[in-house]
């Protein structure tokens, strides 16, 4: 596997995108993103299960059905969520403007929205935005497109990787946003992930189910689930691999990079979540269950003390084990390792559960870094589990607890 | 039912107490509390659920099996958590000193723990201070004991209220400590009720146990559950009425008194929240179960998103319509009615899940009161409950985010 720098289009042959200003957004940064596929594509996506969901996680969960899938747009600024029977409405008309455009079928379009809840999308401007950003569509159009999804994500989320299958080169790319905020309300989850691997419908779905699992799945920025929540896949075939349709070897090599591509991604969502300064990660070994292992992971970098811990730099062990033992699994706290890791070290905290003795110094130094991994070994079996999470600051509470006017 | 204001044990007969100082603390302040009871009590108690108990709870599950039970010790300053077999050794030592003391069984006595995780508590000012304590009591310590049992909590948090039966005045009383931090650590939540009321330990543990499903577990501060969390009933009969022992009518006049009694102490909780400056009830009505109200009620509080908005005044309302789409509840997104009430007035901002026109102005006036309703009709059936919770605030991430040394 080889990790591509560079316009994430270059490294995935038969698409183009384009991001343009439709207006939805007051700041006039562009808000409306467009990924095309030059053939027929094949797809699979995850959605959001709350059970307040947008108009565009409705219409995609009918359009997903359909054998071959074209086209993804993407508007920021308003979520379409609780919208009503005109939100719905104006999202089968979105998919309806964009295949006219295109020449293509309604059901070959995905939809995403993020922004404000409650509010309609202006379809007038909607309209307009759509025609010009069919016209738009460009190979380096990817660069627009990855910055138009944001919202007050402060940097955008790219990642590309290629692999060999049956000596073809597969490109494997794929775009994120999360966890901004809208003239507040809540954060919204995006991921696409394009390729132009030859692989069935069915093959696709299994990948991305299994991967999303440990990737999106494993992060915490603030424990609440969106209603807009979305990742959606393509792959077109023109890498002209011979046709990925069972679980042999060819599948394993584009599943591996699908899931790098979607770690990465996620590793990026937590560190941009709203007013981090630190990403950390919470490796579990040692559990009896892979479910033992990710109730874990996924407790300790979801937990408020925790994150108000890593932001201070403080080796609070305690509040560890404490997430460990509210979150669900099976262990015996008397088993338990604890470290705490980064470029400057590594620390033994606890051992069997309790305080050993550790240079408060070396921790202090160890937690001050931008990457912390809190290694946690649960002496008990052999299965393992990685979560992902972001600091708890002052900054948080400001994105969100400030009244705007 | 009256409320009492006062000593909380004036409205209590035949139990008396103390807070004294052991040394516990490096503040200097109170960190040794006892209650005791004159003659033989029954008693019932609900643990913390973390699978990291600490040595107290452990030690409690046993002697909460005793048929009688006579004093509540309480320490602060030290969890006595993840201390391993040493730790339960001294919570053993603990008890067995203060039955010495008193000359009662050591099995009639309970005992909590709060403060720091990992550090043993130090047994030889322990042993000092259970001299001093169990010699200083009276009925007029039991303001000393209500301050003792807290940490970084700002004000003690005391009911009382008393009812009649059989003609017979039976008095209540709770006292609670939550949720504050020491030296930083998990908060620990805390609270006991006594009681003058003859009553079979099976009817005062029924009574317990419906009463903190409603009070207790409603409340949430920051969603992470202590390893040292408890509730303990002491109830000695003095009050001389019939002795309840099936549920009759006696029977449901006490629990009535008793549910107010840990309804009142859990808001005081959720007020005293770290960092708090507002208290806000989630009241949910027209759901279908009572697990479904419970659900949404409780994943509205526990909100980070929500909790940031109360901070700031903010009538934010797609962030309540999300907490209840991911609570696992089942209702219809699109028949929801929301409202935000105060004393300063309420306003409507959604209806049948989607914003309707609202006065900010009016909004903005009702949530910059300290105590704030959401109110939620989810129009389906006819189940409610209520929850309770805090805003999340700068000062929540300054107290558990500062490294202190």
């Amino acid at each position: 596997m080889k990790i591509v720098n560079g316009n994430f289009l270059n490294n995935v042959k038969g698409y183009t995108a384009a991001g343009v200003c439709a207006g939805f957004k007051k700041s006039g940064k562009k808000d409306l993103a467009l990924i095309f596929s030059e053939c027929s594509a094949v797809s699979a996506a995850t959605f959001t299960t709350n059970k307040a969901k947008a108009a565009c996680v409705l219409i995609n969960m009918e359009n997903i059905k359909n054998e071959t899938t074209r086209a993804i747009i993407t508007n920021s600024g308003q979520a379409n969520a609780c919208t009503g029977y005109q939100g719905y409405e104006d999202a089968v008309n979105i998919t309806k403007l964009v295949s006219n455009e295109l020449n293509i079928q309604p059901q070959e379009v995905l939809q995403a929205s993020t922004g404000v809840i409650g509010i309609p999308i202006p379809m007038d401007k909607m309209e307009i935005g759509i025609k010009n950003i069919c016209s738009s569509l460009s190979i380096e159009g990817g660069e627009d497109a990855s910055n138009s999804i944001l919202t007050t994500d402060t940097v955008k989320k790219v990642v590309s990787v290629n692999v060999e299958i049956d000596g073809k080169k597969v490109g494997i790319s794929g775009m994120a946003k999360g966890s901004g905020m809208i003239n507040p309300n809540m954060a919204t989850m995006l991921s696409y992930i394009i390729t132009d691997a030859n692989i069935s419908k069915d093959m696709l779905n299994s990948i991305l189910k299994e991967s999303i699992e440990n990737s999106y799945n494993m992060i915490s920025v603030d424990g609440d689930t969106s209603t807009n929540d979305m990742v959606l896949s393509m792959a077109n075939g023109m890498a002209e691999n011979n046709l990925i349709e069972k679980k042999d070897e060819k599948y394993f090599i584009l599943k591996e990079a699908i899931d790098y591509v979607n770690t990465e991604l996620s590793k990026k969502i937590a560190r941009d979540g709203e007013g981090a300064t630190k990403l950390f990660e919470t490796i579990v070994v040692g559990a009896n269950t892979i479910l033992d292992a990710k109730k874990c992971a996924k407790a300790v970098v979801s937990s408020n003390l925790v994150k108000c811990a890593i932001f201070g730099s403080d080796a609070n062990w305690g509040r560890v084990i404490c997430a460990l033992g509210y979150s669900g699994a099976d262990f015996d706290p008397y088993k338990v390792d604890l470290y705490f890791k980064s470029a400057k070290g590594e620390v033994q905290v606890a051992r069997e559960g309790m305080l050993i003795d550790y240079s408060e110094t070396l921790a202090k130094e160890i937690l001050d870094e931008e990457y912390i991994t809190i290694f946690v070994d649960l002496n008990s079996g052999e299965s393992e589990a990685t979560s992902w999470g972001c600091d708890l600051t002052y900054k948080y509470v400001e994105i969100n607890g400030e009244y705007r006017t």
